[in-house]
């Protein structure tokens, strides 16, 4: 199983070996993030709801690279600022459990400050 | 330590008191992913690349949120076709070891195609 | 009806009064487009695509203003090359008439490279 | 000179000849252009803002394509909802303008609401 520090400790070394870390500002990782998830979208991007469930192998396979690509680039980015992109998702999850409480939200897409 | 399966746990849960299953068709969780990172982007957008490792309080904890939020996004998605996306981010480091090699790309940004 | 050229016009003064041109490099354009053009896909986000052409009133407002956000960062950033929106979507639907004959695509979403 | 009329006519037909309009739900449309915006950004990726100002030839053609396919998708949504884009973006320069006095912003990139 995977770990985000060791996740951190290869792509570090990955960048060093390139000496690609002079590319690496927050600004430009937040801009290739987007890019990636942009192309996460593409792959969806003509077929319905129902159909997006049931991916060909292809585009299954393209979409396991572009999570990858977005995966690398969040674990870049939260390390310039010694984050950690889980314990982030963990604490958010936490957050959103008060915003949106279930009994009040149950089976609704309106956003909290809706109510 | 935060892991995948621990936090995909927490957020079915999550997901299932509030009755939220039937709005994460893979198309839609693609298009929560790429809003979340583009608020990343809006964060650094008028700040200079040096100006980008230098964020403030304010902006430092807006980043943590967001951070989260494409990381719920990006565990959400991954578990509708039952990937692990650290494993995903793994695999594809590996792979652009050999698509990029150091000896070759050192200090370039160019992209390997342009080699 | 507005045109690109007095868009361009209004724009620049609106700039230029605010001393703002620095800060509008094609790079930060771009970064602005793309944050601009998320706001858009938000609005869309939980709804079905059934449901999306049927906007709130505050929707539809909000919408307005976004596809307004949206215009203006390509006509600014357009115009940092000397080019015209209008004549490059002129130019790349032409040459999509080329790519997607018709006769071979009538009711596909295959993209041109799929056939 | 293009204007939007004419392009709306145009991008009309070349739909209807093609049996697409089923696919272009707004929604539809929101993502594409998302993902036209940030093929736009991808251009500009590892440039330093100064060299976002010097494009290879190369570089400008891909970046007149992409202009184009944006102002295709703004146009084709905007039609959906009976918009004109630079009518939009008139407006919202207009409220822009009330938005950020000259005299209190001038020469700072600090949103509207952190005065």
């Amino acid at each position: 199983m995977s770990s985000v520090p060791e996740l951190q400790e290869k792509l570090r070394a990955f960048v060093a070996a390139r000496d690609w870390a002079k590319f690496h500002s927050p600004k430009n990782l937040a801009a290739g993030l987007a890019t990636e998830a942009a192309e996460i979208l593409e792959i969806f991007l003509w077929l319905t709801e129902a159909e997006s469930s049931q991916l060909s192998a292809d585009k299954l396979a393209c979409l396991r690279e572009e999570i990858g690509d977005v995966q690398l680039y969040l674990v870049n980015l939260a390390d310039k600022f010694a984050l950690d992109p889980l314990e982030c998702a963990s604490a958010k999850l936490e957050a959103n459990e008060a915003k949106y409480p279930a009994d009040l939200v149950r089976g609704s897409a309106k956003k909290y400050n809706e109510y």
